[in-house]
């Protein structure tokens, strides 16, 4: 039989039949890697397990722990829960279901409102199918014969997909998966008895499309395992994500209110909130200082013409709140989308020389951008967001120094605020250069540079190319919160676009007119984004250092509201942020009250304390600490302040 | 002969013939008072000073030193500068001609284009013309005469004003001087002579009734005084003002920047006036924070239907940014022109009770206004500006002590920026009830807390009746600059209407609903403002803790730059705003470098210094200061800075 050489991701290379298919690959690997596969890579594309390999290849086998391997057995989780749904519910037609982050949904059409039994019954159709052990069968077929198909099953959202086709001539192809059968272009898993463990987590309406004027169908969200204890965890994560919600605990530790009066998605700080926000603001601005950086303060709409020579106006309209545009005349203003131009107007105000650069603009740049209704999220997808936005204006020979300066602060931020893990993508050009402008030998100069910054400053990083911005290469920082969760904060972005548009120059030590580069940078990226993350984070239990309140005042009784003024009054003076708890409560219930309030200390005054001018230290989650003298303990949090630990 | 009395402003009062005159009055009193008087005030009406006295009258005779009797004087100076203009330049037809604050103008109509020569040459003959003491004589006729008199003589503009006048059977009285005639409601000086030293200040297009739609005319600024040692005080003080003009100093000391590339109006700070602007911030922040004041953070846009229940649109449309609408759908949003609708929502988030208030909430809150392009000017007046705003929400009960508390902040303000001498209004309602909203017999509680109020905090204070808000009584603060000028700063009011407008409420200790009153009050008013104002008062040498830049280093050549560096980086550590000289230039030229910028302390190194670790201190003015240890520098001007001294 003719021979074919398999190339494995440790870069061993095998000999095998031609033929082979992926299952037997992974059977003559281990009976244990065969019972895991899901699927297999092919030369960089995801296959179902059962194709026959004919010429030499490069193969990964796809199991639960590869992302790859998830989204397989998650979208065809997806066609189990459609086959179930129609098993249960007949007249179903069925809009489009995707594997997703985590899970999977489905949009369809029934003329009865779900409710959470039928999830549970849809659930238990769902694992009596797996049990059954369906095969996933692909079946190619010309575009008429599946319209025909579809037609005669009366589903109109396939046969609207079918319909936008392109080409009249493709093949398409079907699923086949006991007796339900589906338009999809694969790939599943072999048979549906590898999915053993499904948990359906909510249903809600959702239009076809996405578009209000289209029919409102259910969207279900679900999400399975092929073991029980991985599904237990994630359940366990997902109660622990809810407690951590940062719109639920934003409003009960009064951090920040949204209401349609004022508009959705714009955030108003409450006075805890602010608090929170300006420590921030005030770390680093304290640290961008000490390296240099330049504050200033731009207002918050510009003149259109502005935006029109960046380029965000009108390209990218759709995203930006309408113009401010006066009945008589023709001045128009738009709300900043982005703080750059105005930045670009004060670097080029004065007459720059080579000696002067770096320039480092800073501004907690407030700006505008109308995300859809159904994309806003607490304080983490907002119209209204404070950008901790700098634009660095630098010689091409200073960029890597720069950028390694740029990375050692985010560095700063993120170990500050706890970030132990994250990762960074440094997002380069790919070779189709017309997508790309200002100097490309520039580019490849300053990826060069990015790389050799990154190496020297020690980040794990990954290269994708093709991910850069049109006007540069960029760096974006990941971290993994408590909960494992990954959130995009940090960003570098190089520019040599926008300094050809707004005509910067500086006067080189050779007398003539050279372009800086522009270095974009924000180590937060948006102050509500980065909160919301924080908020989650720490589960609301804030650093001392962070907290809007630091210590609670409580008097055991009325007979001591006078010293636990004294006491309230001392850690005022002393820059701590005290509250004084004078309601006429019994002090258990008072204790449990600032335990849900997530405060660090609380200090418990009564007889005792009022006559040796100590107070009862209780910390949260930990209880008693004992008895202190008031400028002891002080000393001991200012302590612990200062040291933000 | 019959006799009256006439009552003075000391409350004497004497008999005189009956049909007596002002004049006669003023030299029955004395020679020099008959001389100095300009007109009278009969019953508080002002008068020329022939006018016969036919009975009892409250009478004060009117000479330069007072408001009313300048008024007189620069008024009737404008008819003799138009006088002079019609003698030069017969074809001028006049528009109007008032006194102002300080001086006159006239706008008129000619075909050339006025240079200063022109100036010169109108001002020598309004010497002449003064010098032939022609008599203001005041002929009263029918408006179909003045008509017939203005159209021959072919004043078009003095015709529009005639047309416009309502009442055809009113007399319309106009003035003859000499060979010239106005129409004038008057009143003027008794005769041309008493105007002595003239000085026109300036010519400018102005269209005809302030309309881009007009003609242009010319317009001249002049003064005039009866005594040249006051125009030559004034003439050196408007050099002064023109030295410390803040449009000129925030140019050349980098504070701001106004381009049209952003917008009119719309300023944009630079690095040093960002650091002078939070330097103030964080000021009030913290004396903020001493008295309780939350501070919240809220977005720069609001949902349109806020400032229709607040009533300030489409009232005040014309002074705002017009509506940002959406091309579908009927959302609308309104660049916010105050913070209080912001502010109450937050107040009505959640339940309030009385033992919450007072509540004050505190924000540096960027308004939009749209002012006229015509009325802008430098920081001053502005499109875009920041209060230091706050919204206090408290019980009737507690109304005075919470503006006393405000007002104690506010002198705590001024005091710390040097405003020695300040005046304060008390802007009461008067009779005409219709004009006030809320409930009238608690605005007559409020006003008479708010007296005791300024008495207990010893306020230099009048009374203006008829000048209150319609929604409540206010307190307005109008400091004196090192020039002398008048600025209208700090602003506290008391609001009955917002309150029932937004429906805010709070439990009583009865149990029931009650509406809390909202004090709005503002020590800068604006950032903008206030700093405009600040860099004229100090004229750009800011005292130590609000400078931009509080000490420059200078190495007397490329060899000390080394120890200059180890100098500067000394003062940044210890929190000092520092700038290192290190350009190749000449010591000598470096400091007069230093000088042009107002900065308070410049150190020089050298070898001696370097050998020595010290730094040799030069002060801004005044030259050198002998040398000093660094850490002894250091420790003198951050205790310097840490005084505000």
């Amino acid at each position: 039989m003719e021979k074919i050489k398999i190339k494995f991701p440790d870069g061993s290379v095998k000999e095998f039949d031609k033929g082979i298919t992926g299952y037997q690959i992974a059977e003559s690997i281990s009976r244990r890697l065969a019972d895991e596969a899901l699927a297999i890579k092919i030369n960089g594309r995801v296959r179902e397990l059962n194709v026959p390999l004919t010429e030499y290849a490069e193969v990964q086998i796809l199991t639960f722990d590869d992302e790859e391997g998830k989204e397989v057995y998650w979208h065809s989780s997806s066609h189990l829960m459609a086959h179930a749904i129609q098993s249960l519910h007949p007249e179903a037609k069925f809009g489009v279901g995707p594997a997703i982050e985590n899970g999977f949904y489905y949009d369809f059409d029934i003329n009865t409102q779900l409710s959470e039994d039928d999830l549970r019954k849809i659930e238990e159709k769902m694992i009596t199918i797996a049990g059954e052990n369906h095969p996933f069968e692909r079946v190619e077929l010309p575009k008429e014969k599946a319209i025909e198909f579809f037609s005669k099953k009366g589903d109109q959202y396939k046969l609207e997909i079918l319909s936008e086709l392109d080409d009249k001539n493709e093949v398409i192809s079907i699923y086949n998966e006991g007796d339900f059968t589906d338009l999809c272009t694969g790939p599943h898993l072999p048979s549906t008895g590898k999915i053993k463990y499904v948990k359906l987590l909510s249903v809600s309406g959702s239009y076809w499309r996405g578009d209000e004027k289209n029919k409102q169908l259910q969207r279900i969200y679900g999400i399975s395992f092929p073991k029980k204890k991985m599904l237990d965890e994630y359940l366990q994560k997902l109660e622990e994500a809810k407690r951590r919600d940062h719109r639920k605990l934003g409003r009960e530790l009064e951090i920040f209110l949204i209401t349609n009066n004022v508009g959705p998605g714009l955030p108003i700080w409450l006075p805890k909130g602010t608090i929170l926000r300006e420590t921030l603001e005030n770390f680093l601005k304290e640290e961008q200082r000490k390296r240099g950086y330049l504050p200033v303060i731009t207002p918050h709409i510009g003149n259109i013409n502005l935006y029109k020579t960046s380029g965000h106006y009108p390209y990218y309209k759709d995203s930006q709140f309408p113009p401010i545009k006066f009945e008589e005349g023709n001045e128009e203003y738009l709300l900043k989308p982005m703080n750059c131009p105005h930045h670009f107007q004060i670097y080029a105000s004065k007459s720059r020389s080579y000696r002067d650069l770096p320039i480092r603009y800073a501004e907690f740049g407030t700006v505008y951008r109308y995300e859809q209704s159904g994309e806003l999220n607490g304080l983490t997808r907002v119209r209204c967001f404070s950008v901790d936005d700098s634009h660095i204006f630098v010689r091409q020979d200073q960029l890597k120094d720069e950028v390694c300066n740029v990375i050692e602060l985010i560095q700063v931020v993120f170990n500050q605020m706890g970030f132990k893990e994250f990762t960074t993508q440094l997002s380069f050009r790919d070779d189709n250069v017309e997508k790309y402008g200002g100097d490309l030998s520039l580019w490849d100069k300053a990826q060069q540079e990015i790389k050799e910054a990154a190496d020297m400053m020690g980040l794990n990083y990954i290269i994708e190319e093709g991910e850069a911005a049109f006007y540069g290469p960029k760096i974006d920082f990941m971290v993994k919160d408590a909960l494992g969760r990954k959130w995009q904060l940090g960003t570098v972005q190089i520019d040599y676009v926008m300094p050809e548009r707004f005509n910067l120059e500086y006067i080189g030590s050779d007398g003539q007119k050279h372009r800086p580069v522009v270095i974009h940078r924000a180590p937060f990226g948006s102050l509500e984004r980065f909160i919301g993350v924080l908020i989650e984070h720490y589960a609301g239990e804030f650093p001392l250092w962070l907290a809007p309140v630091q210590v609670a005042v409580l008097p055991i009784s009325q007979n001591y509201f006078d010293y636990a003024t004294e006491v309230y009054n001392a850690f005022k003076q002393n820059g701590i942020r005290a509250e004084l708890d004078d309601r006429n409560e019994k002090i258990g219930y008072k204790i449990r009250d600032w335990e849900t309030k997530k405060v660090k200390y609380m200090v418990i005054v009564g007889e005792k304390e009022k006559e040796n001018k100590t107070v009862s230290v209780r910390q949260h989650k930990e209880g008693d600490k004992g008895s202190l003298g008031i400028s002891e303990f002080i000393d001991k949090i200012a302590a612990e302040i200062k040291n933000k630990s």
